[in-house]
């Protein structure tokens, strides 16, 4: 036999066991055609003695193998490679493209460059934002859920391709137990499930680009969704904010959305009032813009009740109302909804079909179980709980160090925002402070002038004991430039 | 006490435990308001009695909300709603919006209408496309895949959200298992994990949209594809196919990309010649175009060998390679992938990230163990076995019954494309089929041009026994038209 036998190895790191791992390793070796069939495998005494394992396991992965179709036992000559897995016909040569320069040049697309350093973990204080702490993850209930999903009598419904796509169960479960408590009442044609809020909102731009009218946006306000419109297509013109949320008087005339983020402004975290909200309303109608309320950490309260939403405050239909279960869920999971006219959601659910078809089913299935067996509820109140003591530690320790920054008031939500004097510079303190280990979001990012007059701490990921440390940093920082 | 003990009553249709269906019942009306902490619950003997079930599955039950926080125990009192649960205010009316006029109205998206009727496995002859066989799913190795993804050691790294969040696991069985058979050795920022092919061919119009320059597709072409650039902003022009697949010659000039479906074009199912496929990259160069490569149905060959990718006869960089695993998985997964030159996908992820961020961590960590445990391959076979069988009977009964029509020469793939003379009209064949319980794809979904001489039959769906009923079915219509 002129072939070397190939020097099987187990992979260091594995969460298999170890049957799965051997499997794993020879059918490797089958697809990297370092096996092929003229060639005995080594018997189970002889892998078993090569890996360190018992003979056993080599028999029980040799026979999965051969269960697969991988392997085949000749009587008293051993175990080969099954010749029809190995008809493959590869290529020996790489084709080394990695030298090669770009076919194409592409203009930058203008976008506000939004995301964290990759190694955001490794900072001792990363006070930003959309990282939840994943010890929170409920995983034995998400077990669960997976597990009821995935039962036989289930499975034909989620295996279907239509663009109609979303989830009955699901749909239900929005309704009854999360749209009902923002007081939204709805039929099921006036929901479409998105990947996330980020999804909803682009799809909604991708909806209305052609009408070739601007999308006004809070400035400062949400980066990505200002992403997501101008990359579908649309203009965007930003409107300020003060304490009481987006100025509706400073709308300008002509636009036909109005994006605003009224449980907690985005990112200022000042909840719109009750007043403010009748205005945007009113002014809807007066000027014929709808108005796209992304209900970002509505749960988000420790001190009083959820604001009313807008759109349960509707009676004209012009609310789109958006909302993302990753806050409360997992941001990995991707899964979010809008709600709106029927005829809007019709426009929507043709642009997702083009996009992406719709989400996938077997994590709609599994999110639906989820709220069913009612651990969605009580995941919240746990999250709810935990923040709350955070926000607190947070407050106490900002009031201590930064009094000097202007604050503004907020009452809930997973950050704060805190603004400088006239000429302060707070993207030179985001690179002062990475040098000390210190994370915070800087202001230019969410304001579409540009200012750097503020930042943003989130809090969500911090470990509660180093929360007032590194805010003492912070202040040492800040006290540089005032 | 005043308020109406409310009726329980146990969901008809569950595949939840009987436990579970009461802590599902009960947590609902929780929500609903039906139950208020001022009221006990009926004890677990009389919800036993009421519901028809045994006392210990009731106190399981209640045990089970207790535990979420839902319920509380008063001593000799009994069980009530725990009033922390109840704090929901909830706002009694309901926004009747259902009979309000839009507030916007949309111009139509000049898409191809391409979906099939919703109830289209309510006809006695589904010969439509990208249906597949549900049987032939793997339940049972899907299953264990999720298990072991969900195992513990491994949750931190699929909670993360980032954009950048493609799975290292899945990167990498893509590449040795996948790939690889295709002929293409890439690194790991040459390749992006989409939503599905769909996601893939959306999100290349994106990326290039801002040049302006058209989008050649193949007429009689994939008009899934086509809505995709048109709604990412493209100019879209066809370049007509012959028995050789498309013909290069036709290309016009300025065109930005080309959009090919060379293993089996999609729809008449031949496969690109080894002459064509290099003029076509001769001409990528001279003009200056890049090239997608569908490679839809690459594994649908049941005589041949696969032909070669384009990607892998690329020495320029030229070729954008998108793959799905809709076929050979489930379509209601959703996982796709594009290989470009590293810029392009960089650019590529950029779109990707402010459209959605990322697939759903989790499906992708699942479809990955399931390469890794050889479960691809085998299914693979299995499928390819199936169809093989499935193919030559429809090949034998379209030969039997419906030789007056032209064939397009196929060797592989999971459907025929069929032509009738000129002046034959596929659309009143298709309508007076749908009486008869037949459903085909009619020609003029496909073509630009919208002829309507040809029609395509899929045959993934149809039962093995009553595909040439069904073909004799159609060979009576057309007999009427001919």
């Amino acid at each position: 036999m002129d072939s070397i036998t190939p020097i099987f190895v187990l992979p260091e790191d594995s969460s298999l066991g170890l049957r799965d791992q051997i499997c794993e390793m020879v059918s490797s070796a089958i697809t990297n055609q370092a096996l092929s069939p003229e060639k005995r495998l080594p018997s189970c005494r002889e892998m078993a003695e090569q890996l360190g394992v018992s003979r056993n396991t080599v028999f029980s992965a040799y026979n999965r193998l051969m269960d697969l179709g991988l392997l085949i036992a000749k009587n008293r000559s051993g175990y080969f490679v099954n010749p029809i897995a190995h008809e493959q016909d590869l290529h020996g040569h790489r084709a080394d493209l990695s030298d090669i320069p770009a076919p194409v040049k592409f203009k930058p697309l203008g976008l506000v460059p939004v995301d964290n350093p990759l190694n955001w973990k490794s900072y001792t204080y990363p006070f930003i934002y959309n990282q939840i702490d994943p010890d929170l993850f409920p995983v034995d209930s998400w077990r669960e859920c997976t597990r009821l999903a995935l039962r036989r009598t289930k499975m034909p419904a989620w295996r279907d391709d239509s663009v109609e796509s979303d989830s009955p169960q699901l749909l239900q479960q929005l309704r009854q137990r999360l749209l009902s408590t923002r007081g939204i009442y709805i039929d099921k044609d006036e929901v479409l499930i998105t990947l996330g809020a980020q999804n909803a909102l682009y799809i909604i731009g991708a909806s209305f680009a052609h009408r070739k009218k601007p999308i006004a946006i809070e400035d400062p306000g949400f980066s990505y969704g200002r992403n997501a419109f101008q990359l579908a297509g649309n203009k965007v013109v930003g409107v300020p904010v003060d304490n009481q949320g987006l100025i509706v008087s400073r709308i300008p005339d002509n636009c036909q959305l109005v994006f605003t983020t009224p449980s907690h402004q985005f990112p200022t975290m000042v909840t719109m009032t009750n007043q403010r909200r009748k205005k945007l309303l009113e002014a809807a109608v007066a000027k014929d813009f709808l108005i796209i309320e992304d209900d970002y950490e509505a749960e988000m309260n420790f001190f009083n009740n959820r604001s009313q939403s807008l759109r349960s405050l509707d009676k004209n239909g012009r609310v789109i109302y958006v909302g993302s279960l990753s806050k409360t869920l997992s941001p990995g999971i991707r899964l979010g909804f809008m709600v709106a006219h029927r005829d809007i959601i019709r426009q929507a659910r043709i642009v997702r079909g083009v996009m992406m078809r719709h989400a996938p089913t077997i994590v709609q299935e599994v999110v639906a179980l989820f709220f069913q067996l009612g651990y969605y509820d009580s995941h919240l109140r746990n999250i709810e709980r935990r923040y709350k003591r955070r926000w607190h530690v947070m407050n106490d320790a900002i009031n201590k160090h930064l009094g000097m920054l202007e604050q503004a008031p907020t009452r809930g939500g997973t950050c704060f925002w805190l603004t400088g004097p006239k000429g302060f510079n707070s993207t030179e303190l985001g690179e002062r402070l990475r040098e000390r280990g210190v994370l915070i979001d800087i202001g230019e990012r969410f304001s579409l002038k540009k200012d750097q007059r503020s930042f943003r701490l989130g809090f969500a990921f911090v470990p509660l004991k180093k929360l007032e440390e590194g805010i003492r940093i912070i202040s040492e920082e800040v006290k540089r430039q005032i």
